[in-house]
C-alpha cells in the first residue's frame, strides 16, 4: 500500500491505501521527490474533465525499478506525460504526444503523480542534469509547454510579441521569450506575478493599454473570452495569436476581422523537454520563484486548497 | 455621365447620371469589359458591411487613359482590390494588401466595377495574356483569393485534404487544390457543383460520411457555423484549418480541443494575381463553367436577383 492523493466527484482526499504500482517490462517504476499542483489539475477539481483516480503530472522522481531497461535505475527524472500507444496513424509519423489512443498521466486513464510512486514508460522518461534542483526540475513539464510557442511559431529579435496572463503558464512563457530579445510586453494583473515579471526585466502592460493591431505575436494564456478578445484586437493583420489555454466551454468569436486580416491561430499545448532542461541547467530559467508552498501528500486537500486562491503560482506536493 | 449599377440603403438600381472618374497621374481609366457578381458583393446588400456607391471588384477592361504610365494604355488588363495608402507601417513592409488606411474597391471608400468606367492605381494592375477569353479574365480575383491558400499553407502531395463547401469560392479552392496532386474530398450540396466536381475528376462526399481526424488541411468555404464545427471535427490534431470565407456575425466555437490537438487556423483572403493568370492562360483551370448568367448594367437589379439565388455560381455584368 501506498500514500497518494485521490480525486473522484471532483473532492480531493488523502489515501494511505494505494496499491503500489508494478512495471512491465519497458517501463519504470519511479520514487516521487516533488510534484507540482497545475491549473489542469484544479480544473479537474471543478469537473472540467471526468477523472477519478490520483492526479498530478508535473514531477520529478528517482527510477527505482525499470525491468528491461536497468540504465534508467537509480537516475534522477521526469517524464512526459502522454503514454501513447505506438502504432496508431499519429505515432507512425512521429507524433506520439498526439497519439489517437493516448492515456494522459494523472488525467486521463493513467494513474498520477501525488503519491509517493508512480509508473511511466521509459520512452516518457529525461535524465535531470545534476546542476537542477528538485525544486527547479519539477517545473520541466510546464517549461516545455512553455517552449512549444517557440517550437510553432518563428519568433524573431525584432518581433512585437504580447502574452497575455501572467499566471504559472504566462509566467513562464514570457520567461522564455524574453530570453529571444524580442520586444515583449505582457498584460499581467496580481502584484506578485507583476514584480517577478519586474525582476525578470519584462516589461508589463495594463490591458486597458493595449494598442489594436499592435502584436505581430500574442500569446493568449488566460483561457478566458476576455482574454481571446484582447488578443484577437492586439494582433497585426498577419500576425499570429497563440491559444496557449484550454478554454472553458465555448467561446463566441467574431471570425470576420481574423479572415480579413489573414491572422493564424495557434493551439497550442505540451512541448518539449530537453530544451527546458537545457535552460535549467543553463540557469537561464529559474521557476522556483513562482513557488508558494509545499504539502505533504497527507495535506493534499490543503494544498489544492492553497493552489486554489487568487493569485497563488505554484503549490508543490512533497510525498 | 456614365451608366453603373448603385448600391444605397441595401438597395441595388441602375443609375445612367453617374460622374464619369477622372485618373489622376499614377492612376488608369478603364473601360469595363466584363465584371463578375461575388457573394461579398450579395452580402452588402443584405447590410453585412455598409457601403453606398457602385459595387463590383471583379472585372476585366481596357485601359484608356493613364497619365504618367502610358505604356498601360491600349492592354487588357484586371486588378487588385487594395488600394494601399503606401506609407503606413504594412505598406512599408511589403504587405499593401493589408494597408492599415487601405479603400477596397467597390466596398469600402471607393467605387466599384459596376460601371462602365472605373479608375484603379497603375500598381494595382496586371496585363491579361491574350489566350485567356474576357469570361475567363473575369475570374482572375477570386482564382487568386482560391490561390492565397497555397500562398499560406504548404499542400504536399500526399496531404489528406477537404473543402467544405462548393459555392463559387470553393470550387476554384477545389479545383487549384487538385491540382497539386493531394488527396482532396469536397463537401459539396448543390448538384451543378457535384458535376463540376465530378468534371474535373474530384471526389465529392456527404457532411454525414466525414470521418473525425481524418484531413492534414480542412478548408471551410461556407461562412456558416455547422461548417466550421465540421471542419474543426474533421482536421487531424497538429493540422491545419483554413478559414477562407467570413462569417455574418458570430460563431460560437469551443476552443479547447483545437488547443489540445495543437490545429493551426489560417484566415486567408486576397490572393496573387500573376499564378491565377498564368492558370488561365495554360488553360489548367476553366472557371467559365461557372457562369451562369450575364446581364448588362440596365438590368443590374435582374442580375443580382439571379445571383442570389441558391445554387447560383456566377452571374456577370457586360456594360
Amino acid at each position: 500500500m501506498m500514500k497518494a492523493i485521490w480525486l473522484e466527484n471532483q473532492t480531493i482526499r488523502y489515501r494511505d491505501d494505494c496499491p503500489v504500482p508494478r512495471p512491465a517490462v519497458g517501463e519504470a517504476l519511479i520514487k516521487i521527490r516533488l510534484a507540482g499542483i497545475c491549473g489542469t489539475d484544479l480544473e479537474m477539481c471543478r469537473g472540467y474533465y471526468p477523472f477519478t483516480g490520483i492526479p498530478g503530472h508535473e514531477f520529478v522522481g528517482d527510477v527505482v525499478a525499470a525491468p528491461g531497461a536497468l540504465e534508467w535505475v537509480g537516475q534522477r527524472v521526469t517524464g512526459e506525460i502522454t503514454i501513447a500507444c505506438g502504432t496508431c496513424a499519429l505515432c507512425r509519423i512521429g507524433k506520439p504526444k498526439h497519439c489517437l489512443n493516448s492515456r494522459t498521466l494523472g488525467m486521463r486513464d493513467y494513474p498520477g503523480v501525488f503519491a509517493e510512486t508512480i509508473v511511466l514508460p521509459v520512452v516518457n522518461l529525461h535524465a535531470v542534469p545534476a546542476g537542477v534542483t528538485d525544486e527547479q526540475a519539477v517545473f520541466t513539464e510546464p517549461l516545455a509547454a512553455a517552449l512549444e510557442i517557440q517550437e510553432q511559431v518563428s519568433i524573431h529579435p525584432d518581433s512585437r510579441v504580447l502574452v497575455i496572463g501572467a499566471g504559472r503558464l504566462g509566467l513562464l512563457v514570457s520567461r522564455c521569450l524574453g530570453l529571444t530579445g524580442c520586444h515583449l510586453s505582457v498584460v499581467a494583473r496580481q502584484p506578485r506575478a507583476c514584480e517577478i515579471l519586474t525582476q525578470w526585466g519584462i516589461q508589463t502592460v495594463d490591458a486597458s493599454r493595449v494598442l489594436p493591431a499592435s502584436a505581430d505575436v500574442v500569446v493568449e494564456a488566460t483561457g478566458a473570452a476576455d482574454g481571446f478578445d484582447l488578443a484577437a484586437s492586439a494582433v497585426k493583420p498577419t500576425g499570429t495569436l497563440v491559444m496557449k489555454s484550454t478554454f472553458k466551454g465555448e467561446v463566441s468569436v467574431n471570425f470576420s476581422p481574423l479572415v480579413v486580416n489573414e491572422v493564424t491561430l495557434v493551439g497550442s499545448r505540451c512541448g518539449p523537454f530537453e530544451p527546458a532542461l537545457r535552460l535549467l541547467e543553463k540557469h537561464l530559467v529559474d521557476p522556483a520563484l513562482l513557488i508558494d508552498a509545499s504539502y505533504p501528500l497527507e495535506k493534499g486537500e490543503q494544498a489544492f486548497a492553497h493552489a486554489a486562491r487568487p493569485g497563488m503560482l505554484k503549490v508543490l506536493i512533497k510525498p
